[in-house]
């Protein structure tokens, strides 16, 4: 594993298995979790405090899109693919909720680079984000198909 | 295939494979798409129709979690699962952008209903919802894996 802080921009043939890059902290409070929440994702566990006893997880939670939007926020900012991070898709498992209070890191890994068979001017690197809070338990593990440019593209 | 538009919540014994829900519409505009895109996902192709000429996209579009955020949020309103709906994981793709004028909507489909080996009061259902724009094109289609309680648990 190899971890990297290089500002300029990557292009396929700069990434290689196993190379890791991390990300800045993130503070979530409870005023973020409703206003997403009431946007996007209006169900009580992520709405109200006093509504979220009552249900699944007794408690005032993020939303899990919340979690996947700030796991992306910081992915932009730690990560510098060359013509930005193009996502084709990719799955996603939410682990642990989070709560007000916490702070969450994304580390990245490159799983897989695939050159593409009909095309010399991108490919197809697979990543795995881990999102962690501040006790390092992961709360998302997200594995994302991108489109990268070759060298020879840009 | 079945559609349904009751409004009562639903448990475990209510779903069907095949079963369908679909969902209100939702317009998104540029500045949703800026708004967002500042928060969560500031990329130039998600920020500046200008800037995003030049990028791989070519135009402004929206986040790709900004259209899986407004999915939950009209999957939320069109699918009355009891408890809520709770995700444990799944697999997303985006298959085409989604542009400023845009109307989505969703149509959801039962297609796993598992109930636990270990505990009687809950089960494991998977959804696949599409997402469409309003020329009927599917814009993102995800697999959800949902925790949903049985009758005897409500």
């Amino acid at each position: 594993m190899q971890s990297t802080t290089m500002s300029d921009q990557l292009t396929l043939e700069d990434l290689e298995l196993g190379q890791v890059f991390r990300s800045q902290s993130y503070a979530i409070d409870a005023a973020q979790i409703k206003t997403f929440a009431s946007q996007f994702d209006p169900q009580p566990f992520h709405l109200d405090e006093e509504l979220a006893k009552k249900t699944f997880f007794g408690e005032l939670v993020a939303s899990g899109w919340h979690v996947a939007a700030i796991t992306m926020r910081l992915l932009v900012a730690s990560t510098p693919i060359n013509g930005g991070l193009v996502g084709a898709g990719g799955d996603i498992r939410w682990l642990r909720p989070t709560r007000p209070g916490d702070t969450l890191q994304v580390e990245t890994e490159i799983v897989e680079i695939k050159p593409s068979q009909s095309r010399t001017d991108r490919g197809t690197v697979t990543i795995r984000s881990t999102t962690r809070n501040q006790d390092g338990k992961s709360v998302l593990v997200m594995n994302s198909r991108l489109v990268v440019p070759t060298r020879s593209a840009v």
